[in-house]
């Protein structure tokens, strides 16, 4: 079981209807995709066409943030807000979807750039399953 | 002029149709409020009364992140994609709802939420104020 | 081989004489320490005795903040400067001692703290190893 | 009086022997350098030479990062640990050098550039400047 399964599983209070699994996936696809696009980002800078990977910088460099901030709203269950965690969830899944579109574009030629399309994915994925399972 | 609005000025492209004043000053909005809701969250800590103001410090430490985000998605250009701004300004306008209606039930109490809750509803309608002007 | 390492992998320039098991092995535990440190801090408010574990809450949102930062640096290639590396690293082992040493003394009551200090002891120990190993 | 300073002033215990006015000097530097070199690292990637700010780039994602973590480290100051608050100022003032040297090489060119260089310059001296009154 992964730190992130055992903290939730350490949590004190009652979760509420909440789908763990779910949480958890998310939760852990959010840190690995701000990873991810935050590396890509990096290696897109020392590319030889730079140039024409500036959309795809900017892109992961929002990706990497918004990833980060809603594996932190997510990891907080106290006092928990539905308005808030349903639109950074929206927001992270429609900014993965742009930072993996864009990756998509450069995959065929940057291993990073495929590598982070699979991380923006499945961190969509994830916090579309998780909207979807709220209700 | 702003160090913000100096930083706009010399961006060197084309920004296409934003509202400039209404960009800097939601960006502005984003950096002041998540400074404040991260000094009200460490506020709350060293009140006498912290057992009553657990919903504040998770509401506050939400909102400091979310208004981070936006702050810095907002100081981009490069490759303006709308959805992503868009989405990013619902989910920061949300969170300062939540915020300072939260800060809100503690202003008569604490001077620091009185602060805080100003801090939200100007960031709050800066961003409202900028999702309007995108049309 | 995890994300981490495989984007490590796919860097497309030369990474000079770094270890790149404990680099990876230091990512990887910064993610997996701010993740930890940002549960931990929202459980510790949802504990009764939440007057208790003030210090808990506000040594784990520090080093929530410092371990995501250091991740990010050690995520970065381009251009990379010894100097920074160094400092932020030092300023990671730090706040781990630190926050590892606060989560130590609520491990015997709290299940999350007992967690929580493991990730703290695990990313100290990987900024050190990598410290030592930069020479 | 700043909202930084007014939330200083509303926090509820005794904040000890730190000197207030550079505290407060120092969390605006930090929050001013963040947006800076956020802002700076995007027009960069706007540049028809980007090509050759591929280091400035790197060196102002980093710098955005210590200083918002910094930032928020000081805003803190429940529990104060005076070893993290050293460590992470070094980091900050090191890193603030590093991004306001590079940012330097360029400010002929760049108008960005010039600012953010004067950014990271009074980041670095607020830094140093509350470091040594820390005593």
């Amino acid at each position: 079981m992964s730190v992130v399964a055992q903290l939730l599983d350490a949590y004190p209070k009652d979760l509420g209807k909440v789908d763990r699994d779910k949480l958890v996936a998310c939760v852990e696809a959010c840190i690995e995709c701000a990873q991810a696009c935050t590396a890509c980002a990096d290696a897109d800078l020392s590319e030889s066409d730079v140039a024409e990977l500036t959309k795809c910088i900017r892109t992961c460099l929002d990706c990497a943030d918004i990833c980060e901030t809603t594996g932190r709203v997510l990891s907080r269950h106290t006092a928990y807000d539905a308005n808030v965690t349903r639109s950074v969830l929206e927001a992270c899944a429609t900014t993965c979807r742009a930072s993996g579109d864009e990756c998509h574009r450069h995959a065929p030629h940057h291993a990073h750039c495929r590598l982070c399309e699979e991380a923006c994915r499945r961190c969509e994925h994830a916090c579309r399953d998780l909207l979807d399972s709220l209700g």
